[in-house]
């Protein structure tokens, strides 16, 4: 495939600064990129490397001396360069074909251009919206409404009546709507309290591989629009993830606990349940959080601390047998003294 | 659905206080509880608020005050409360039938009232009790034995000769009898051990979504009866998890360990191998546990210490910077005196 | 099954010292082992204890004195009852059967002996080699490429273009190929970053069960040859993982690091993104690594330091309560000293 590098510019709205003619054959990381590949250098480390890059064109951000290399700049040179490599990439349109080896069950409703595939279990009464394309080996249980241009992948379970907005993506083995672990002490033994509420996935959100989602207790467990998660991530019941929030990979959030907008909690994480983190906070990677963190603020650590102070703490733990050494050696010099 | 409140009270053995004569269509959390709604108030905090609750009528402890409100006093409120939520949200029995799309393999038994949905594979030999209730997309492998009331959700793997008990619930995903992780080192290499054991899991246990659960090298991987486990968690070949412990999200347990009777393992705890954890044991979130813990102990932290010293020691790592502060300054102080 | 003591020492390459005439029925742990068992005593704890094993016949290293017992001495102890475990235990051949419930894409070419389970979802253009098994519910994306001898456990998922070594074993519910976790900030939401990259797996690996690896946004996610991952690991975007590495359960590994040769990494550690960790580098449990690490060293704690320093740090910690007291105990003393 050859795009003009016209038409590039044109789709991603940015002005080429050199030799216009170009044509383009695909894309490709920056130190890879040959003579009839666009690339990217939306960081300082590529953007100095301008002049050496042997890439056809590269997309920059605006008000950058070119120098030789052509370039395409744009405001946002990240997401210019997504979308050119959806040029390179484009997703066919699915199939608009349900499997015969699939089951449908009754009074399911779908829109236009559907593809189910094989062995997929769609449940009684679930709603399928436009395009929503489900790989094979998918469980949808009854009573679930999936919004428009959804994309399942295989051997996902979204357990019944959980809802799901529109345009999200679901990785492959993740779990949706299982029960939260919510148990009543009953002497020696638990209780099993039976979970009765959902899983809401709103609009734009993407939910990474191995994830588990619990239903809500009542109510429901509430993804907002356009949160994403990274793999092996849990959510407990009754959790709240504010819009655009990220979770990265191998986090954790107890039950009831709720996450502002725009968060991130980075990889490995733990959240303990019934706190308010608020928007904009952000969460150090392995940082064990167990009290509410107020908007904006940054936390690392277990238990979490003020990100700043836990830079200091972090480079003096490491000294902590220098700093024993010191305090006995202090104790020496005044025995000495006080003996005077 | 409406339910008298005195067939709710002698389904949990209560005594209503207050208007006997009152219906009640559904249960609800004690904040969004209306006048037609049964709740619980099983916390200092919710009791507190008795006097202005909306609800219809509160599960309370016995021996209560119960003022303007309608109560029904029970000994265990968090059991009777889970009861009434199964009185309004009762299971539909299993459907009694094999789906025409699930292989089923030879000889396998089967009880009464047994249900297995689409695309289900039921391995040679396998036996499954009454009531069963197997969901879309689980694979069971030879010679399974499975007991009754026993409920599979969708997209679980349990693998050949696996033994799973009565009343038991797995959870999406979840993947039982993988082989262990053992290698006999060979040069640069590692040969693989042959994991010829089994799991077992006893009665009344539910697990997780996403679960691995290896099995034994020899012998069995043992989930003692009761066990409860959250979702993502880890347990490795020839693991031993008493009665009545619970294992919080993203638990891990390597090789061997036993753990006791009604211990607690909160998230992300991971477990060294070949350890001994006693009865009631305690386990901290995020805490790394290298040695054995006697019964009754509450450890913390990473390595694990007693709880009671980590809390301390918590509160004094965000002080190593003080700390350092005064030994320098301490240092200065002495020379001063050592000069005079 | 009765296996000859003279045919088990020819096939583990072993001398027999003791009663050369014996028949073995079976395998077992060295404590449970009886009469009619081999068993292995290749640590010293078991070594000690030859003389009272009541075994058939013990596995010992070479140059051992073997007393009463009955042992046959070889090079490599570990390797060599892996082995006499698979005499017993010896694996059926596949079934060299496509279930005519399965479903096969266009265009898949398959070597001998090829055994396709119940409900497996092959794509279009997958090349499968000779004695390929793959377990029911598997679903393997168009143009997957798969080499000889090669084991899929049920549930697996392996997304489009992904390419598997040969005598690979993959263990259930493990995602290969998931889009790795990259967005471009837009304001404040985030703009998918197409993956077109894949997975590739080298000879000889083994994956646990439940682990998610992203394919690569450019290039390849690069599992080397050899490797083996434990339960519940997550490999991010364009990693590589070096030949005969072994990551444990839990462990997570971001985006672009490179892990070098014959590497460990303990359960539940965390790797940051773009990192070099070295050839022969071990990584504690739950260390959490934001630094590259150079061959051959040591990491522990999170953040990660030298082993050795962390191993005296960690002792430290619990003594910080100490620490606190002895410093304003010095205080007090100095100050007392001063006024004089």
């Amino acid at each position: 495939m050859k795009i003009r590098l016209t038409e590039i510019a044109e789709t991603i709205g940015g002005e080429i600064i050199g030799d216009a003619g170009r044509e383009i054959s695909g894309v490709a990381p920056f130190e890879h990129a040959g003579a009839d590949h666009i690339t990217l250098a939306g960081s300082p480390k590529f953007l100095k490397a301008l002049e050496s890059a042997r890439a056809g064109a590269v997309i920059v951000p605006r008000n950058i001396t070119a120098g030789a290399a052509t370039v395409i700049a744009v405001d946002n040179p990240g997401v210019a360069f997504a979308k050119v490599v959806e040029m390179f990439h484009p997703k066919p349109a699915p199939e608009d074909r349900i499997s015969p080896r699939a089951h449908m069950g009754e009074a399911v409703t779908c829109g236009q251009q559907v593809s189910v595939g094989h062995f997929v279990s769609v449940g009684d009464r679930v709603s399928l919206g436009n395009r929503v394309r489900i790989h094979p080996g998918v469980v949808i249980g009854a009573d679930v409404t999936i919004g428009d241009d959804v994309e399942i992948y295989p051997n996902v379970t979204i357990r019944e009546r959980c809802r799901i907005g529109s345009r999200v993506i679901i990785h492959a083995g993740t779990v949706i709507g299982s029960d939260g672990f919510g148990f009543a002490p009953d002497g020696a033994q638990y209780y099993k309290i039976p979970h009765t509420g959902i899983v809401q996935i709103d609009d734009d959100t993407e939910i990474g591989a191995c994830n588990a989602i619990d239903r809500g207790t009542f109510g429901k467990t509430h993804i907002g629009r356009g949160v994403k998660t990274d793999n092996l991530v849990h959510i407990a019941h009754n959790v709240t993830v504010g819009e655009n929030s990220v979770l990265v990979a191998q986090v954790g959030i107890s039950g009831s606990t709720r996450i502002g907008k725009h968060a991130i909690l980075a990889g490995q994480a733990g959240i303990s349940g019934h706190l308010n983190l608020g928007d904009n906070v952000t969460v150090g990677p392995q940082a064990g959080i167990a009290k509410s963190v107020p908007d904006g603020e940054i936390v690392s650590g277990s238990p979490g601390i003020s990100h700043r102070l836990w830079l200091r703490v972090q480079q003096l733990i490491p000294k902590l047998p220098e700093m024993r050494k010191r305090v006995a050696e202090l104790e020496k010099r005044l025995e000495k003294l006080e003996e005077k």
